[in-house]
C-alpha cells in the first residue's frame, strides 16, 4: 500500500496510507496547526492549502465540530498519493506534537467486566466483587478535563491524604501506590446532541486515542466513598497525540460480547460496536501485559447513548474513555493494582519509572492493513515538594 | 448611598453601588458583552470604553484570567458615579442575559455536616451516617461542565435506570424524585495555578454566584455505587448570572465553624473564610427554607486548596460548588430529599413546579448595604419521549 504515497512508511508503521490520523504540531518556528501523519511524517494541512479555516488552529475543536473529517482525511490522502509536496511535510521529529484537543467533559467509564469484578475484590473484599448496577447499566463519573496532558509530558507523584498505617490518622503524604490503567478515549465530534442511540454513535464520534488514567490507589481508597475517586486521578490523564478516525478503524469494528442480561432497549445496538484492537503496556522498556479491546462489555456505543439519555449534551471536544482494559487471565490486566493482586507484578511505580501505552488494530493480513495509535507515554517524576 | 449614581436603584435591590457583580448580555441588536448591574440597569462596559479587549466579549473568561476585574470593576463604579451615560445604559428587561462563563471543570462538594448527616442516615440507614473521611477532607466529586446552565433555562425532566417497584427489574423512566439542591457556586479567575494555599484562595477566586444542583435521587440511588452521581445530575445545573466579586463580599466573610479534629496542615487557614450569606428556596412562589452559608464545615478556601493538593491545575472559568447547604433544623434543608424525611415537604418536583433560589449578604444595617445575587431559577418541564 505504501507505494501509492510519496513518503516513505517503515514496514510495522502504525501510520500507513490507511490511517491518517489528525493530530496538531508546531513547528520549530511556527504557530501550532493541524496535522496528519504519515509513517514518520507529518503533512502540513494548512500549509498544504487543506481547510485553512479549520486546520491552521491550536486544537482539532473547529474540525471535530464541522463535520469535515472525512472530506480533510480524504484530502490529504490526495495529496500524500499526488505530486510531491515537499513544502508542506515535517518529519515527526522535527516539531512538538501538542495535545490535540481542547477537552470539554471528560467522562471515565468502567466497563471491563474483569477489572470491575477485580477491583471489586480488592476494595470490597468482603461483597459481591460486582456492584448490583454494574451489568445494567456503563458506570462512569466525570474526571478532570483540564489534567488531560498529551503523551510525554512528565508525571509528578500526587499526594493526597492517606491514613498513616501505624496510628491510622490521615496525613498528607505522596502516593505510595501510584498506578496506571490501560483505556481507550474516544473523542467527540459534530454539533451538540442528546439523548443519542447507540446505533447513531458513529456520527457523534470524531476519533479515538489511547489513555492512561494514572491512580494512586492508597488516596483513591480513602476518598472514593461516597461520590467517587477525585484526587487519586485527577493529578494527570495522558492521552496519545494521533486521532485515529472512526472511519480508519470501521473495518476492525466487530461484534460486542452478549450481554446477560439484556439490556434495558435504550442500550441495544444492533451494528457492532466492539473494536478489534490489540493493546500492550511497557514498563520501562518491557512489556507487562498484552490484551484486546474487544471485550469490552459496555461499547463506546452504549457508554455514548447512557450519558445522554438523560437531556445532557455532548460537544465537540468531550472525551469519554473506556474505563480500564483488563482480559481474564493473569498477563492481560491494564492496572498494577490487579497485576500485584495477580502477583505478576511486584510494586507500584517508583520515580522514573515510564509506562507507555500501545495498540494498533490488524496488521495481520493483507487486507488488514495496521492501524497503530502511536504511544502514550509517561515518566514518574517525584513529589513536589510542599510550599 | 444610591445617591451616589446618576441610575436609581430600588430600596432593597440586591444590586446597589456596592455590589457591581459581572454578567454577559445580549442587547436586542447586539452580539453579547460583558456588563455589571445597578439596580434594573446595567453598564454596557465595552460601550462605556471600560477595557473593551476584555469586555466586547460573549464570556466572562478573558477578564477572569486577566486579573484585571478589580480595575474594571472600579472604572465601571467612576462612570456610575460620574456624568450620565445613557448611551452605555441598559434596562435589565430589554436585553438577553446569558451564562456568563465558558465552564472549565466544575466540581461540585460536599461541605455541610448537616446535609451530609441527614444524607448519610437517608442512603446508608445501617451505617454511621457521617463517611469516615468526611472530617478529614471535603469530599467533592467532578459534575458535567457542559450542562451548566443560567437562571431562567428549562429543566427537562431526566430519565434514568431506576428498580421498578414491582419487579426489580432498572428500566428507563423519567424520574419520580426530581430534586433540587441549593447551592453556593465559586468561579475560578487568574492563571493557571496548583498548590493553592487556603489562605490564598481569594486570589484564585473571581466571584460567587447561586447553584441549584438539580437531582434525580431514584436514578442517583441506583448508580451512585462506587464512583459516585452520574446522570443524577448531569442533565442539568443552574446558576445565577450576575457573578458577584469576591471583594464585593470581603466585609462578609467571618470565621468559620471550629473543626474537630484540626485538619490536615495543607487544610489549615488563618484568615476568615466563610461568608455570612442568608439564603432561601421558593418553590412556587413560597418560601420553603431559608438558611445561611456560613455554617459550612469546609470553606471555599479549603476546597480550592484541596482540590490542587494533588498538583491539579485550575484554570479561570473553572466552576467549584459548596455542596447542598442546610442549617441543623427543620426549615434550613436545602433540598427535598431532607425536607421529605422531616416531614417538611410532601413530594418530590412535579411539572410545572418553579423553583428559585435567593442570597444576599447584609442589607441590615447602615454599614452593611445588601450585597444580593440575584435569582437562580429553573421551572421543570415534563420528560422529553424517547424518540
Amino acid at each position: 500500500m505504501t507505494e501509492r504515497t510519496w513518503l516513505p512508511v517503515p514496514p510495522l508503521s502504525d501510520f500507513p496510507i490507511e490511517n491518517l490520523p489528525f493530530g496538531v504540531a508546531r513547528p520549530a518556528h511556527g504557530t501550532p496547526r493541524v496535522v496528519t501523519r504519515l509513517g514518520d511524517h507529518l503533512l502540513d494541512l494548512p500549509a498544504a492549502g487543506i481547510a485553512p479555516d479549520l486546520t491552521a488552529r491550536p486544537t482539532l475543536n473547529a474540525l471535530m465540530e464541522s463535520g469535515r473529517g472525512a472530506e480533510v482525511r480524504a484530502r490529504a490522502a490526495e495529496v500524500l498519493t499526488g505530486p510531491e509536496r515537499d513544502d508542506a511535510v515535517h518529519a515527526v521529529g522535527d516539531v512538538e506534537v501538542l495535545l490535540p484537543i481542547q477537552v470539554g467533559d471528560y467522562v471515565d467509564f468502567y466497563s471491563s467486566i474483569h477489572h470491575a469484578t477485580n477491583l471489586g475484590r480488592i476494595f470490597r473484599p468482603e461483597g459481591e466483587p460486582l456492584p448490583a448496577n454494574w451489568r445494567h447499566l456503563p458506570i462512569g463519573y466525570h474526571g478532570r478535563a483540564g489534567t488531560i496532558v498529551v503523551s510525554g509530558t512528565r508525571i509528578a507523584r500526587p499526594s493526597g491524604l492517606v491514613p498513616d498505617p501505624i496510628d491510622g490518622v490521615p496525613r498528607l503524604t505522596p502516593t505510595r501506590a501510584l498506578d496506571f490503567e490501560l483505556e481507550v478515549a474516544f473523542l467527540v465530534g459534530g454539533p451538540t446532541a442528546t439523548h443519542i442511540r447507540p446505533d447513531d454513535a458513529g456520527g457523534h464520534v470524531f476519533g479515538v486515542a489511547l489513555c492512561n488514567d494514572w491512580s494512586a490507589r492508597d488516596i483513591q481508597s480513602f476518598e472514593y466513598q461516597p461520590l467517587g475517586p477525585n484526587l487519586a486521578k485527577s493529578f494527570a490523564t495522558t492521552i496519545s497525540p494521533w486521532v485515529v478516525t472512526l472511519e480508519a478503524l470501521r473495518p476492525y469494528l466487530v461484534a460486542a460480547p452478549t450481554q446477560e442480561p439484556e439490556p434495558d432497549p435504550y442500550l441495544r445496538a444492533a451494528k457492532p460496536w466492539a473494536l478489534d484492537l490489540h493493546l500492550e503496556i511497557d514498563r520501562n522498556g518491557a512489556t507487562i501485559a498484552e490484551t484486546n479491546f474487544s471485550a469490552m462489555y459496555w461499547t463506546f456505543a452504549q457508554q455514548l447513548a447512557h450519558i445522554t439519555v438523560n437531556g445532557a449534551t455532548t460537544r465537540s471536544g468531550d472525551v469519554f474513555a473506556s474505563g480500564t482494559v483488563s482480559g481474564p487471565n493473569p498477563g492481560e490486566r491494564g492496572s498494577l493494582i490487579e497485576q500485584i493482586a495477580d502477583a505478576t507484578a511486584d510494586n507500584y511505580l517508583a520515580d522514573g519509572e515510564v509506562v507507555t501505552l500501545r495498540g494498533w488494530c490488524g496488521g495481520d493480513g493483507p487486507d488488514r492493513p495496521r492501524i497503530g495509535f502511536g504511544e502514550a507515554s509517561g515518566t514518574v517524576y517525584p513529589a513536589v515538594e510542599e510550599v
